[in-house]
């Protein structure tokens, strides 16, 4: 199993002409780096003329004239990935998916992509080609342009870190803090177990993001990185809501049944699709009536379901069998 | 000393809509990595329908409304510092200031910046924050926005990649392309021996670059970040000239002199002002005329030398003491 993505990961929709000292921040919290979370905060405190105001998968950037979107995750040997375990094509693939599925979050169209990578010295030549191949051949896909780098050697493991840049689609952008007490939540695809391959291979919701903001009334969204209930509910949170989940309904991946029986049912199947991480599917707030229009759209090549709706009712929740609201305590990727 | 930074470093002015294959590129070369190099050409080949249409500093990167200009540096400990000779403030300030000499070589106007960091896990978090503290204090001076980042832990050392983003200022981008043949040499500043502490220390050429932009019609400009002739040959290779040196007129700093004294003079300072790396001061190609005014603009807070000139005979030249034309070897970081 691959190691734990921690300090934190943190972005914010900041105004290019403010100080950092007037900068609107949001963490993605972090149980372990707590500290580091509440001296940023303070560092960097919230200004009232930020757009949009609030932290999100990805940084607006206001420009003289209009504004990109700007969001950039790095890719460590020995916690994303182990070279022993995947396929070097594979390792560039994933380095730039995760950054277009923070940009689908958003309902960003994505541009360009940037990436500096920290190489071993001993890895061969051949290896940094297919790794390159591989981030090539997506951004292909998502008519993403390679738009330069920095690529170093050193003696240790393969760093690779990728700043994706997009810019928002006709509708503006979306964000995580929009949802409504009532919306239902939506979520694409399915959940769980992704560390048997789907992490490597998951195709970032890129297009889907982009057709629903332009057919129907988003309110809120985000991708799935790091767990299923952990991801819902910082988007209730910043929304100043909550969610309740109604388990029976929660699409879980043939991946999360596989891996349960491997473990011996030490998780159940529900369990690893509720708490495991990079699934990076969306989660999607929308009115009921919204809802059910997507649920009836024949055009979206990926499944979607409705597992639950938000509530005012702060924190996570889940609906029994018996029909009892019971608390859901969120999982993921910082525990 | 510090190790030297290798593989390569590349950027590319791209056009958001163009697919990889029809992305102009151009790479700044590396001896040791010229297979890589080889391959990328191939991979990415050029199109004629880029904007400016040849690689730089950092990437144009075409919007619907506008552009932005996107460059990003990753610092790696033992490679770009020593934690044991430097403050961890130093590391952060540089990890931006690399970049922003990145947009001031083209006269971008430097907007905000994203972070990603791969931390040694048992690295105490006063010394994150110092780092940031750096890093957040040189943006405030140069009015620049951390606008997010990925922050993550491991158990190798410290790399720091900061992506820094720009917009072009009233006149456009200045690249590395337009020198002209009998257009002046000039270089801000002073160099060699950075290694010493300038390194870490130095001013980004934001304001210079954008106050010269805006005064003068400046043929092409890039920052020297590898060592003056390696930085100077390659600006005369991309703009289809030579360039010849008065060594006589190199201003060589301090430390160059102090350097070579502590070397037993197996260097002289005018061997370490040409071929040490990490002065980030300004190589400039303008006409002698506009060299004139500028060499007489009093309101500049830089001291400004013309070094030479450049020619239609290819390749890099110095002048000796007699006045003949000699080959000088272009020498920096990549050797």
């Amino acid at each position: 199993m691959l190691g734990r993505r921690v300090i934190e990961r943190w972005c914010l929709l900041a105004h290019p002409n403010t100080k950092f000292d007037v900068v609107h921040f949001v963490l993605l919290g972090s149980v372990m780096e707590s500290e580091f979370v509440a001296w940023l905060r303070q560092r960097v405190p919230p200004h009232p003329l930020v757009p949009l105001g609030i932290g999100d998968d990805a940084a607006q950037i206001a420009l003289s004239s209009g504004s990109c979107i700007v969001t950039s995750d790095m890719l460590m040997e020995g916690v994303d990935f182990r070279l022993r375990e995947c396929e070097p094509r594979q390792i560039g693939r994933k380095a730039l998916a995760v950054n277009l599925s923070d940009l689908a979050a958003m309902a960003a169209k994505p541009v360009a992509a940037i990436i500096s990578v920290a190489v071993p010295s001993r890895m061969p030549i051949t290896f940094l080609k297919l790794m390159y191949e591989g981030l090539l051949d997506l951004g292909s896909e998502f008519d993403v342009a390679l738009a330069g780098g920095d690529t170093n050697s050193w003696k240790h493991p393969l760093a690779i870190s990728v700043t994706a840049i997009g810019e928002p689609t006709g509708g503006g952008l979306v964000t995580r803090s929009g949802a409504q007490v009532g919306d239902a939540i939506l979520v694409t695809g399915e959940f769980g177990g992704s560390i048997l391959g789907r992490h490597l291979e998951f195709r970032p919701r890129v297009a889907e993001a982009i057709y629903l903001h332009r057919q129907y009334e988003i309110h809120a969204a985000m991708d799935v990185s790091d767990g299923l209930s952990l991801d819902l509910s910082r988007l209730a949170n910043q929304s100043g809501c909550g969610a309740i989940v109604n388990s029976l309904c929660v699409p879980i991946s043939d991946d999360a049944h596989r891996l349960a029986a491997e473990e011996n049912f030490a998780m159940s199947a529900l369990e690893h699709a509720l708490r495991d991480g990079e699934d990076f599917e969306l989660i999607l707030a929308v009115s009921q009536d919204t809802a059910e229009r997507i649920l009836a759209d024949g055009s979206l090549g990926v499944r979607i379901t409705r597992i639950g709706e938000f509530v005012s009712d702060l924190g996570l929740w889940q609906q029994s069998e018996s029909g009892d609201k019971q608390p859901l305590t969120p999982r993921g990727y910082e525990h």
